[in-house]
């Protein structure tokens, strides 16, 4: 599958962005009958542009891929995350099928989780040790035990609006939860360390941990850098009260610093949690720690059916040694910086000023003149609608096998999209009939 | 790898049977210097037979296995369940080979996760609809919330001892757990319908949910099956207090009745979760239920950075087809009984009765004249000295790669296992000067 793009129609209204996606849209009636939702997960494009996106993929190679009706994009934003070389990385990919052709789950470990964890030992920043699971949510649920455990103590601290995961005592749906679920979770917001000294006086002696993203990435909102007076608060807190600071780096691991996040930004953290672009793809979370913790970690069970899986564990030997050789964080920085500048400077020629915030490699844009991202869905849609996946209230993801050329692609593409939204816009104020 | 063995030495004291794990061992020094505990999970036998088991696997075909010692095993274990046709089975390898070539890790889901639901609607009784996970905790823990969602009540019945995962609500494990993860969630005593009766009486129109799996299978203990009027209880007390009855079908699922396992005992379930055997290794979990439970399931938040992943999906369509063609559950029940009947009479000819339990296809023994199961995990050590992975202290697993020959072959290394435990209990006896 080369850089080939399906030809798209020509401009007009919504209902022929719709007409792409006919085969997709087939697909997702027939899942609702046997699938609640039809989609859950990752679905959001899927529901708040109904109609006007892919809702299923076939396959991908790169940083493109296609859908259902065989539409290609030049994606960004990677499965969510996992496919930080791109999807199908040649070297990843023979690494797994090596460890496939011996056996993948066993009735024991194999020698890949002892490697695996020696190189993440070597390579994060304040990991004395390491364990293994599938979903990141495996990992801070475990990790927020631990901190109760270490410190005997109940109290969990977390910023608002942050995502750690579907546990009960995260999830941002409220399906099904019951009080006792959050009834020592204690919310703070981002930045604020004031608030975050008070929730340390409220709760004093009774915490056990502190849980945070190295930066703030909510859905449907402006991503936030922490300010250091809120990363030494934070760093000062935990250390002053014998709290255990929780990384959650499983969205952004690997691609700011493959020392962990927290390193870009002065966090200390005595746990740190990856998951998403820790095998490019395969299913493995980690959670890495100080040895200080390391008897509470070896007193709270942890186990699942396939967490000594050795494939995904190849792979992701595979994948830090490719991200360590070909020093990725860096190249993803300066090709964020790229788009970056490129979004921003489209807004200012077709008089829409467009805000991009977060670290370059995990960007997030909108429009400046609306919070409530319509306008900026609608331009998502146009863009998907030109080749390019532009999640429309998600941050999205660079890859390395993102290269400039396909970032001056993707602005091409992001440019005719403007002027496809423009015209469609002007379209969706005339009345139907 | 085929079925020679690697000969082994003869009988003779204890030293030897450590000398045959060298190599596992010099791992396992390395393991617990970055892993806490150098194994967690599934590490049982590494711990209570030190030294005297393999830790670390190598490969793995059909139902055999090589340890890092270049010893081979015949599998009675599948993985710890999930190798329901025996390790890298041709016809699963390859439809998950045929997936991964087009990707596995997408910002969609695939058209594999409707034509799974699909297919599990049409296989399992009482299913309208399916939903995936990677673990089978992650469906157990939904499947929780569904029922508190739909009957928007707190209280969980579960049947002590039983095990459904690590999450706070029902790991098996004390460390880092509060008042408040069980403050809703109940025990009573499996085949013991008056104290059911007495539970549903006691907390009256507050339970929200029943968790059980469809047979007793604790560690360290016989399993059980369920007696009817215990079936007839738990049927009748969910039925007549609006009450969701969760089958927790993870560990049995697919090896007793592609049904699902309730069809063979008579409960009527209205939400069946399943993982091990699905995917015949692949990591993935799924959660079936009843269409009233439907709307609820939609509510409950559940999303994985990995669960919309092809690959382990065609391998469920694959294992499911090939379960469906060969009658699979039919040839394990009648390997288990060919196992146990080879494992009873080899208990009376040695004057060491073997109890036997739960149903063929999983299968626990124990030695009759103990419970605390000392000289029976020394009896598995000698058997695995003799060529034959047996679980000290769990159920095993059949698989479709055994066959009656291997079963017999099997028997003659547990015949030969039973001369060298008694061999080495008589030196036992003798102080090591």
């Amino acid at each position: 599958m080369k850089s080939v793009f399906i030809q798209y129609e020509p401009l007009n209204a919504e209902a022929t962005s719709q007409q792409y996606y006919t085969r997709s849209r087939a697909l997702f009636e027939r899942a609702v009958k046997v699938i609640p939702g039809g989609i859950y997960g990752h679905a959001s494009p899927a529901l708040s542009l109904a109609g006007r996106s892919p809702y299923y993929a076939v396959a991908g190679e790169g940083c493109r891929y296609r859908d259902v009706d065989g539409r290609e994009y030049i994606d960004f934003m990677c499965g969510y995350g996992p496919l930080i070389l791109g999807c199908r990385h040649p070297e990843v990919e023979a690494a797994a099928a090596a460890q496939n052709q011996r056996g993948d789950c066993f009735n024991h470990p194999t020698e890949r989780s002892i490697e695996l964890a020696e190189r993440l030992v070597e390579t994060v920043d304040g990991a004395d040790w390491a364990v293994f699971g599938k979903n990141g949510g495996d990992m801070t649920s475990w990790a927020i035990r631990v901190a109760r455990e270490h410190t005997r103590r109940k109290k969990i601290l977390r910023v608002r609006g942050a995502y750690h995961g579907i546990d009960a005592w995260c999830s941002p749906g409220n399906g099904g939860l019951i009080t006792e679920d959050r009834m020592h979770v204690h919310d703070f917001c981002w930045n604020d360390p004031d608030m975050l000294a008070n929730l340390f006086k409220l709760h004093s002696e009774q915490v056990a941990a502190l849980v945070l993203t190295p930066f703030h990435h909510p859905n449907f909102g402006d991503c936030a850098l922490p300010e250091p007076e809120f990363v030494a608060a934070v760093n000062r807190l935990c250390k002053a009260n014998g709290v255990v600071l929780i990384m959650d780096d499983v969205r952004a691991g690997f691609r700011l610093d493959l020392r962990g996040s927290h390193c870009q930004f002065g966090f200390v953290p005595d746990i740190i949690c990856f998951s998403k672009a820790l095998a490019n793809g395969y299913a493995l979370s980690a959670a890495c720690g100080a040895n200080r913790l390391k008897l509470a970690a070896g007193r709270v069970f942890l186990t699942g059916s396939f967490w000594n899986s050795a494939v995904a564990m190849a792979a992701a030997l595979a994948t830090l040694e490719i991200l360590s050789r070909e020093a990725v964080p860096q190249r993803l920085r300066l090709l964020g910086e790229r788009l970056r500048r490129g979004m921003v400077t489209l807004g200012q020629a077709h008089d829409l000023p467009i805000i991009a915030s977060g670290p370059p490699a995990i960007p997030f844009f909108r429009f400046a003149h609306e919070h409530n991202f319509m306008d900026w869905q609608r331009y998502c849609a146009a863009a998907m609608a030109e080749g390019v996946f532009f999640h429309p209230h998600h941050n999205w993801f660079l890859c390395a096998a993102h290269d400039e050329n396909t970032i001056d692609e993707a602005l091409a593409a992001a440019n005719r999209a403007m002027v496809r939204f423009k015209a469609e816009s002007c379209l969706a104020t005339v009345p139907a009939i």
